[in-house]
């Protein structure tokens, strides 16, 4: 069997949490794993999809793949030279579920340029170039560092801090209804302007949950992660999304629960059984007619990684 | 002379912190002391003023008196007799300049209605009362609690969270122009609604804020504090208002700057000397016509303190 020349290893990612909208993310132990087979004459681009996504149309054009497009992007803004590339995407991230596997074709493209051009690169310049194509930093930012980080985007350019890591006994049960929500579909479902007193009580909460992540005070996640911003809105985007939170926060050993991203996967942090909230979850999308899948996750410390496989 | 039967000990605060409005509120060592003289017949009240507020006409009508007011509506609420009261309040913290000045007065009152009463309340009972009374948290629970709090009160009730507190070398410059806000009118400069850009910006700025206060990254404070829900409006309501941030923020050692409460006091935390960044506070001030005072200060750890006086 052929050997890859390098690999690259990507998180799932939940942005949000909740009230830190658009600023905190949090790596999964769920990866995509991205082979680089050969490198091809430029312009020269084979893709080959095994699992999530398999036959789906935007992943099987070459030049489309996320992974390919984030890789050309990074080697036009580093000015390097891009040979083609044979690549062979391990996907297990499930797609447009709002668990970032878009940020992790992201992450991929842009660590197989700097590899591939050789080009010395420090990982804050990667991490920038990473926001800049991805157009946010809530997935991109855990997806390359690991752990749980707050993380601003502005004129002022990158700002992130990542948070210390949780106990190991905390995890994280991720529902995956059978449905999809299109990511610029769940933008557009946000309003333009929102009253003073929802800003207030988001930022309220999200400094709470950052602090209370923090210092370790994991009781007050539940209250931290209140939204008024945008969960109001994009749980009505899939079957279940308005009942399905109040339902997981009331189950003995749930620390908090929100929309994953722009959904429709919902994310419960939890301690002790995590029977009890995956139960509660995929019971909820059931009733309302969709099959869901489940995860039980933890928050890795590390993020993306490349291996460079030796014997080649 | 005449020995007081107890003192309450009561520190300024500064809330919102820019980007944290209505939810972070740091203690400041400057302190409002009120005396109780003697207990006196029921419905009796005489106040006694020294320092800040003196001969003003809020702070000379005994029964409209801060202090007494809040005394009376936490004997109501813990439903005990409540004797008159001869206090004399020694204030140090500026009236009506953003410092909490009305928040040492809540406080001590409902500390008073305790201690008279003998009525054993938890701390988190009296926090919850002074937050009721005050209507918001920001001020009170620093207040009582001492150094910097992140707090959230709604339909749950009040939640909060102490953050660690942050190093010895660390000040508060705090600079309080000859100028009053009123903050009622400081309220109503604000906007009814804003957009969701800007809710998510401050939303993001107040969770690094925190997040990067707890793990002691004091270099983010300052991208951290900025803010676009009230700074914007209140900086306008006072000389100096729109510049002075942006001047004081680019002083060698300053950490951050904001509006202390709603102004018209600016306070900068800052490392090393103090005196460049007061400098440029106060001649800000200076330029645009009005005098102005400043105190360099800590965040002190301990809150509000009850002593009852030996020897009576």
């Amino acid at each position: 069997m052929r050997r890859p020349i390098l690999s690259v290893k990507a998180p799932a990612t939940s942005a949000n949490l909740g009230s830190g909208f658009d600023a905190m993310g949090m790596a999964l132990s769920l990866y995509n794993v991205f082979d680089l087979m050969e490198l091809l004459p430029e312009g020269e681009f084979k893709v080959e999809v095994i699992g999530e996504g398999t036959g789906s149309w935007d992943l099987s054009l070459s030049q489309e793949n996320g992974v390919v497009k984030s890789y050309l992007a990074a080697c036009e803004a580093m000015g390097v030279r891009c040979p083609g590339l044979w690549l062979r995407c391990h996907n297990a991230i499930p797609l447009s579920r709002g668990l970032g596997s878009s940020a992790t074709a992201v992450v991929a493209g842009v660590l197989l340029a700097a590899e591939v051009s050789g080009r010395k690169a420090s990982q804050e310049d990667l991490l920038e170039l990473m926001v800049r194509l991805e157009g946010h930093p809530d997935n991109v930012v855990p997806c390359l560092l690991g752990g749980v980080v707050v993380s601003c985007f502005g004129d002022q350019g990158l700002k992130y801090l990542k948070l210390p890591q949780p106990p190991r006994d905390l995890m994280a049960v991720v529902a995956v209804p059978d449905v999809m929500v299109n990511t610029r579909e769940a933008r557009s479902a946000l309003p333009k302007t929102v009253s003073f007193e929802d800003a207030v009580f988001n930022l309220g909460r999200a400094a709470l949950l950052a602090a209370a992540w923090s210092v370790g005070r994991f009781d007050l996640l539940s209250f931290g992660m209140d939204d008024r911003l945008h969960q109001p809105y994009r749980s009505k985007l899939f079957p279940g999304g308005e009942v399905i939170m109040d339902r997981v926060k009331s189950v003995p050993g749930c620390l908090g629960v929100a929309i994953s991203g722009s959904g429709p996967s919902v994310i419960a942090l939890a301690k002790g059984s995590p029977s009890l909230v995956a139960q509660a979850m995929c019971g909820t999308f059931m009733e309302h007619g969709v099959r869901s899948r489940f995860f039980v996750l933890h928050c890795p410390v590390s993020g993306a990684e490349v291996r460079r496989l030796a014997g080649r």
